[in-house]
């Protein structure tokens, strides 16, 4: 039985969020791709953020993967269209299915977003919120990043900013909203608390889970003769018509390869924080910026 | 009488602060190049970073500049003689002006330095230092840049987030340090709040003055014959002989271009904050990152 060869791409560690998701429910070779020597994309604006998400693109595509996944919500908000034109692989980003499962749970069908500059400035979530149904209440939160990854997910300082940013969201419709979308990786690792700022009966979503059962459901229903041409194994007539998710045994393990365009020991020690996870070997990869 | 041309380097704006001291000093053309794409550089490994500043100084090179400032701590203490060496113009970090100006003022002989992570890993200030006969208690603090990005610079998270750092810091020999050190080129705009966190007899200075001495210096000192062959006006006995100091006159303008690799109007928006002017044109570049 052969497994599926699913990329993973973030700007940073962040999408690794997606990746445990992914990997907690589908067996599967697995490529994470993180663009740290040009992080963060959320400052940046669509043109630089499409340019970048296309070189990692092409790099995982290299790499014979069926299927790759946009865990980057900056990424995939300004540059899904391009990265789905610029590839022959299918793509899923975490827009979509993160706007899917605010939707599945939102009585009010209003939900405030939370996340990056460049995501807010893009109004995807809007957007897609508003295909759902929902309206969207979005506010940046530009200091979430570097809060995270100085290692104050629960520190009185990251509360604090944590208020001042979620007033300013409510302030637009009070009481109009009962979802708040975590639309950055970075951000479900504040889960806990943002639980303790938010008013009780709202729910928080993230994109993770959902974008795993995006996955799941792509390489179930898809046939395999578009995902099987990039198989380095020989392909079979058999296997050429057995779908993916046919193929994927329980019992068959899992295996991470990990690729970083920075430093690959910084990778590893935060990588660590938000897999739950030890990571041992990461490569460096130079795509010459 | 022909104005030198002086290219200035940062990985985003803060280098503007720089820039502006040495404006105020001397009549030149002055060529400031923003690496707002691949921005920040604090957080990345040496390799990388030097990869980033030989990119941009040998950009400026190809603009026919006569001198380069390296106006970024954080490539300055990474790959000063990396640049150097990828260089053929006189090239000025911010280092050593720094160390030397708070050798100037300290009694203790000792200074706390604060500066981005990449930049205290590097213990190129404390190296500096220690050259001038100073002891030095380094800190990075990672949150200090955003916040600045964020236009939170006087703000009380900001407070806040400053005395848990400095007193970190200072925890490290109470009461032996009389000069903090901004090791940082977007520090400066929190001047006035670390004045209310740092004791009263604690002298606070930055690199930008100092700097903008040693570059007049360099103009004044050096002989123009290796200085004048960038010149794009023909070279006349006279000219090539007369110092490039020689040739500065107040009541020349000064002009200046910048340059940016990413967004132009964000670079706008962020750089009249810091250089304390409009800025009306930027032009974009694509170093190929």
């Amino acid at each position: 039985m052969t497994l599926a060869r699913i990329g993973v791409f973030d700007s940073g560690v962040g999408g690794l969020t997606v990746l445990k998701a992914i990997a907690e429910q589908l067996p599967a070779h697995y490529l994470y791709f993180g663009d740290t020597a040009r992080l963060p994309y959320g400052t940046k604006s669509a043109e630089t953020v499409a340019r970048y998400a296309i070189g990692a693109a092409r790099f995982l595509e290299a790499q014979n993967i069926d299927l790759l996944v946009v865990a980057c919500n900056t990424a995939t908000a300004l540059a899904l269209p391009l990265i789905k034109e610029a590839t022959h692989v299918p793509v899923v980003g975490v827009v979509e299915p993160g706007a899917a499962m605010a939707a599945e749970v939102s009585k009010k069908r209003a939900a405030i977003v939370i996340a990056t500059e460049a995501t807010i400035s893009s109004h995807a979530y809007r957007d897609a919120l508003q295909q759902h149904g929902l309206k969207a209440y979005e506010k940046a939160c530009p200091l979430f990043v570097p809060l995270v990854e100085e290692g104050w997910t629960d520190h009185p300082v990251t509360e604090q900013v944590a208020r001042i940013y979620l007033d300013e969201a409510m302030a637009q419709e009070p009481d109009q909203a009962d979802v708040l979308v975590l639309a950055c990786t970075h951000y479900p690792l504040l889960t806990p608390l943002l639980r303790r700022v938010v008013p009780e009966p709202m729910q928080i979503v993230d994109s993770a889970e959902s974008t795993a059962g995006v996955v799941r459901k792509m390489l179930g229903e898809k046939s395999d003769c578009d995902l099987e041409r990039r198989e380095v194994a020989p392909v079979t007539e058999r296997s050429r018509r057995t779908p993916i998710a046919a193929k994927l045994s329980p019992a068959e393990h899992r295996t991470f390869r990990f690729y970083a365009t920075d430093s690959v020991e910084k990778f590893k020690r935060l990588a660590a924080r938000f897999l739950g996870r030890q990571v041992d070997h990461v490569e460096h990869v130079d795509l010459g910026g």
